[in-house]
């Protein structure tokens, strides 16, 4: 039994992804878990850092893209990595009292009203911020619509007035479990010698070298190896402007022949390296771009008559 | 005389980064603005589309990264191109009412009272969540304290308790002021015929095939160009999954040589391209990395003894 640690309080989207999984993270590291709620992201760093404790973090939303507190926190940790990674629908229902007084308000944290709005404004209900969606959940008054994961209902004693009320029916968050290196070294060892599973990774690069060509040379060096990136951004180094770290997702385990290439060739060039996460490989799409996929606007050619206004230049004729 | 239209309520950072800045958009753009506020950020988009109007959003923070769902508002926009870019530090100051009794509470967004932990703690206050600090502070009663601001104080008449009581004192938010592409282009010819600013310019772009090394390719591309790059991120395309646009930002203005040579040989590769801002260049810091700024573990070297844990592979052996 290992204590499984999140971003709480009790019925936060964090807490679902936790509970939803659990079988699937029982089944994947060999024992049960029970849930811990934890105040903040950091508490779940300290818990899991040198422990056999897991923890689960938000790490990317399709809508808010990385959660980068969270990516940052994991850069900096001196003992945590990701060792799974799953997605939960962001979906709020809409929860009362079972014996409720006239609706009059609503209540949810700022992001859980703004993602309602249709539903708020149908209604006509008075909004009342409040600390998390679960906390709204939690301290339900009898006039009061509560918004917030489907779970909050049993755990809360609410009845459903209506299910799936967000705008957006599309968002979803990605989130990674982590534990200590110590235990993700012995699950990964198991998993290779056990085979027929892919990875992927999740890896931070800085060059110490600053300049033009600098990253270019660094994706030069993954193209030849074989990677194939699902994802790149780059982040400022804390506190230190005009630095940045390279944030990468690769189609790799770290052990294969391709990432040990690439990542010796970084090393070699003296480049600072840290794998972030290495998880069973989720299913990715084989998706070629359609033009119909395109954003309106833009261009295509340089012979394009809107090529000036889209890219603000004077095309090839310019300063040349 | 031009509306410049900002993510409100009034006393909002947006606000705040509207009129700190109204003097410098004044004097480069030759109008004076009157600010309104709009409820959404499309509400903004909505505004200066096709229309003589500005507008201004929050683009990045050196904490939370790029403001997702407003970069790919810009992405997706028709007619909306950033023009100027400024930085605004978020500070909280402390508010109450000039008659205050004892106070029991402290109000702000839950993002504001979680980034004023201390503040609240020292104080023993009890947290009350608003839809924004703009909001609390304009509806404080006679036991709170409201977090917002600095002009919160001024624009709904309150006392000024403490300044800056945020936790971490360096946290930054870039915005961008939004124009249409005719005003843009407007200006833009205006500076390039007087001469003597530099410029950068994001810009986006996305590969019609797909596969390992398009990104390399493209990267490739600038670097043979001579462009530096200040920030790079790759985006999934909404709602397809597995396709991605890449986000730019370079140190070039879209008319000069480097950058029209890097954006042709992307047209002539088939790429989609699009202009998102241009903008007078700020002054960057020179910065190598030093080891000194490196985060704690990772390894610099395949023959560090600590690469097994912090790569997770088995060094230049694995699976060769």
């Amino acid at each position: 039994m290992s204590t499984l640690h999140y971003l709480g309080p009790e019925g936060s989207f964090t807490h679902a992804a936790g509970l939803e999984n659990s079988e699937r993270f029982s089944h994947r590291f060999g024992r049960s878990f029970s849930l811990a709620s934890e105040r903040t992201a950091a508490d779940v760093f300290a818990a899991v850092k040198g422990s056999d404790d897991f923890g689960i973090l938000a790490f990317e939303s399709n809508v808010e893209g990385y959660v980068v507190p969270n990516l940052d926190s994991l850069i900096d940790a001196d003992d945590v990595i990701g060792i799974d990674r799953v997605g939960l629908s962001v979906d709020f229902d809409a929860f009362v009292l079972p014996h409720h007084a006239e609706l009059r308000q609503v209540s949810a944290h700022p992001h859980g009203l703004a993602q309602c709005r249709g539903f708020i404004e149908a209604g006509g209900y008075e909004q009342v911020p409040a600390s998390s969606n679960a906390a709204a959940c939690k301290d339900l008054t009898a006039q009061q619509v509560g918004l917030g994961p489907r779970m909050c209902g049993e755990l809360y004693g609410l009845d459903t007035l209506q299910q799936e009320v967000q705008d957006y029916k599309g968002a979803r968050t990605e989130f990674l479990l982590l534990c200590s290196r110590a235990s993700a070294q012995k699950y990964l060892d198991e998993a290779r010698n056990e085979g027929g599973y892919q990875f992927e990774t999740v890896f931070v690069f800085i060059p110490l070298s600053t300049g033009p060509g600098v990253l270019a040379h660094a994706l030069e060096t993954m193209r030849d190896a074989g990677l194939n990136m699902t994802s790149f951004i780059s982040r400022p180094i804390k506190g230190h402007d005009g630095t940045y770290s390279f944030i990468a997702t690769v189609d790799a385990a770290p052990w294969e022949k391709r990432f040990v290439e690439a990542a010796s060739t970084l090393l070699d060039n003296g480049d600072w390296v840290r794998t972030l996460a290495v998880y069973e490989r989720p299913e990715h799409v084989s998706a070629p771009v359609e033009t119909w996929m395109l954003p309106a606007g833009g261009v295509r050619s340089v012979d394009d008559p809107a090529a000036d206004r889209e890219v603000m230049w004077h095309g090839r004729k310019a300063e040349q």
